[in-house]
């Protein structure tokens, strides 16, 4: 049996009046015209400044620097895709039937996708202080795990400041293969600095996630977190 | 004379009652560790919000592409710094010596970041429907100035999308030179593409901007804008 909306309503804290709206927030274009596009370009925008909010409020003396770290880290597709998840939200999704065959109701794209279109839906209809609330709740957990000075910067800024450290060149990064279909692309990329004879291959389903794959394995390899 | 406070709370439509959040949302990092820059973060998000909120409201049928061009054409450092320049907020930045030497209180980054603490701080002292009421007075003029399907994409996406509609491959852009001190870069950016026997110079503030520009004069030389 698949789950209610009553079920997404007790899990977001909220109850939408307009079941419409809800719709649409859990349409993909896929589906049809009317779909969650414009929503989740005005849900984005509600997440980044709530989250930035938070995170400026709790963190009083963290820096800008470390403000923007942690906020690309709480709104980034991997995070919004496992709020999503735990709330269910694939199996609400309308999706056409190409996306349905292809899996997009587990797709973090879709789902991060989704999440943002939904929290754009409670703002337009119930206000801020009502997105804020159904934000902490879904992100209690992950606002939890802030700990101030814990956050890693990711491989590839570590590579170049520890290569700047040693007045070493930026490493370079280069697309080996791309395979897969284009739902699921699969990078290959490979990456060289002087102090390595040989390139060092990353793999993931974006550029970006590739490089940062063999940036994490050069920094490994070059000891990057010691410091010095 | 010196413009003074009152001046700057007629322009913003808003008087500050606590004026060292002012203060701070007008100091620079040269000037001292106390400054703007997280009140630049959030400001960044509550304009964010805003204009996607309003960009929402009122072109209730344009697109989710459309929506986002026209925001980041509302949003950008070079409409922000022209937004600052019609306040004088440059009149009165707080800055380093070395800042004011080099004239930093007429500098679009500092003008367009020290803008978006203001607006951070008008939210964090009064609240967002008062940070609405300023963003509307301030953006008046750029916001009567759009008209949906008049904000043309950018010179790279259109060239890229020109090349794609003739199964040509995408353009490489490659840094030709960079000149000037660190606080008035000068690039140059070569565009090559198979259609053309020779690389295209652009050059620019940025490299962005370099890129832009070398992409511009392809798609002139390629007439990208006909249809087809």
């Amino acid at each position: 049996m698949s789950p209610t909306r009553r079920e997404l309503a007790l899990a977001l804290g909220y109850t939408f009046g307009d079941e419409t709206l809800l719709t649409r927030a859990l349409t993909h274009r896929s589906r049809g015209s009317v779909n969650y596009e414009r929503l989740e370009f005005l849900g984005d925008s509600v997440l980044n400044f709530l989250v930035a909010d938070l995170l400026y409020d709790r963190f009083t003396t963290l820096p800008e620097g470390d403000l923007t770290r942690w906020r690309a880290s709480l709104v980034r597709q991997e995070t919004l895709a496992a709020v999503a998840r735990a709330i269910q939200l694939g199996d609400y999704l309308e999706l056409g039937s190409g996306e349905l065959k292809s899996g997009g109701f587990d797709r973090d794209s879709i789902l991060a996708d989704a999440l943002e279109a939904v929290l754009g839906a409670i703002y337009k209809e119930a206000g801020m202080d009502m997105a804020r609330a159904v934000v902490l709740k879904l992100f209690t957990d992950a606002l939890a795990a802030i700990q101030p000075g814990s956050l890693q910067k990711d491989p590839k800024t570590r590579l170049q400041e520890h290569l700047q450290r040693h007045s070493q060149p930026i490493p370079t990064y280069d697309v080996v293969s791309i395979g897969g279909e284009a739902h699921a692309q699969h990078f290959v990329v490979a990456c060289r600095v002087i102090l390595l004879p040989e390139a060092i291959h990353g793999e993931g389903n974006s550029r970006r996630g590739a490089e940062q794959a063999a940036a994490a394995r050069v920094c490994e390899l070059l000891r990057c977190d010691s410091n010095g």
